[in-house]
């Protein structure tokens, strides 16, 4: 099977990737990192949140943000929670909103406090908060490929979330492999199922690297057809409380190994990796991603062994 | 195209992993390692390097680590550079030699200060010394997918190589991506190519991280029938200049993928996660290895966003 010709990268680094930091990164510094993924070509990002600053206090500026962020024909979505939060981010200039639901039921209680139907019949006010701004609505389906706490994670209970988000009005559906436990088979599998399915729906993949498999199991989502991603600068989101432990895809390696691909991201992968050790400078701790360490392709100083 | 069944990890960590290290590892260390790495069911292993002392002192005890490695009927390859060096192997009980010759002119040259032309005639004294032994030769070709010094590597200078490899008798062929500079494209055009011109010998995949691309080459690879990986406990190797990066694919966190895929490894996942984490608190430093921080499959502390 071929690959798409283009790719789109949603950038999620400033919310999944900001969610795991503990510090508050000031507003400011939050809108230039915003800034210069905006600059280096990043036409897709997970802007912000809305999460109760109670429970993630870094998204406490999630207002300011989105309002001051560049527009440039980007396209920004902010997650949110509650029709609350889905008021403000329309009012700020959310240009679309995410919501999400895990697949099990142990992971949706830990993460939001609620069992699964009660998290889908809360979308209800969402969908109609949305509705009259014409709103577009993305549904992310957390822990699709395995959950830490149940294991594997039968098909038919995400495809059921799946199934309730188009109904209620999605566009696009996120299938979030959470804490990296997919593999490219199960990558394999879901998809093309996914796409019997839901036909008329975008399917983005969101695939972190906690067990080594992102970049294997986007390479295995190409393959099945998909053609956008989700990807954090550096690499960053993913459990504060493993040290080294990798998050998200970093976006600058998912760029180069697509453009040396000759798949068209639209991104400059120069810009990426000085905003990358940017970042890791300014949080102060060494970020997973590769390609800012070795450089795009000449590196002097790389190994001279086999 | 499908998976092959089983795969062959070769254990490259006591050679490619050791070298990169400059604190010298004490000889009964190295070898309480290669004895876990048996234990866990690796079967194929480079176990040291006959490089010589004055460049890499890691390898001063090569004789003493190859006599006493642990037998069980694992391979225990050794890396070696000239007759004298292939002689010592021999005589310390090696299954086989492992020789090595760079792609690039420049690569070369940085490598072993000598051309390619005379590197492949030097060749002909260690092929000499093994024939009446009738021990088996494996050929690595480094820097087969770029070179970081010349770029773009023509797949002719690889294939020149492999030429006099095979016709001097080795049986094996390592294509090596020396500084993580493949893509999973350019893994699908080599591997056939390769198929097509030397049916005969058996193909080894040699995959850096240094860009992050290596899980999704080895995934590459294994569609195009490769079935033979290298790859290092806790992912170990590479430039010791550049923090964090990586250097081999982490056995554990290939063993993970693989057997999560239905292919058999042969080799205990726990065994080498416990091995992986001694392995980091031995060199005191964090290694780039996923699996050995998140657990094989159930983590309770994985983080629960999407």
């Amino acid at each position: 099977m071929d690959f798409p010709s283009q790719v789109k990268i949603r950038e999620v680094g400033p919310r999944d990737g900001f969610q795991s930091i503990s510090d508050f990164i000031p507003t400011e510094e939050k809108l230039q990192i915003i800034r210069s993924l905006v600059d280096a070509g990043v036409s897709e990002m997970e802007t912000t949140s809305f999460a109760s600053p109670k429970a993630i206090s870094q998204f406490r500026d999630a207002v300011d943000v989105l309002r001051m962020a560049p527009r440039k024909g980007v396209v920004h979505s902010a997650m949110v929670f509650n029709r609350g939060g889905a008021g403000k981010a329309i009012a700020s200039g959310a240009d679309r909103l995410v919501v999400v639901v895990s697949a099990s039921e142990t992971h949706n209680r830990k993460n939001v406090g609620r069992c699964i139907a009660e998290s889908l019949s809360g979308l209800d006010a969402i969908f109609q908060e949305a509705k009259p701004h014409l709103m577009p609505v993305t549904g992310a389906v957390a822990v699709c490929f395995g959950c830490p706490y149940e294991g594997e994670v039968p098909v038919n209970q995400v495809f059921n979330i799946a199934e309730t988000y188009v109904a209620k009005g999605a566009d696009a559906v996120i299938l979030a492999d959470t804490t990296g436990m997919g593999v490219p088979t199960s990558i394999r599998e879901m998809v093309p199922a996914f796409r019997d399915r839901f036909p008329e729906t975008e399917l983005i993949l969101h695939l972190h690297n906690n067990r080594g498999t992102a970049m294997a199991n986007l390479l295995s989502g190409l393959m099945s057809g998909v053609d956008i991603f989700d990807t954090a600068l550096g690499g960053i989101g993913g459990c504060p409380y493993v040290p080294q432990a990798s998050g998200n895809i970093p976006t600058e390696d998912a760029v180069f190994m697509l453009e040396e691909m000759g798949i068209e991201t639209g991104i400059d992968l120069e810009a990426l990796i000085s905003e990358a050790r940017l970042l890791e400078k300014r949080l102060g701790k060494i970020l997973p991603g590769q390609v800012m360490k070795s450089g795009p392709i000449f590196h002097k100083k790389a190994g001279i062994h086999p």
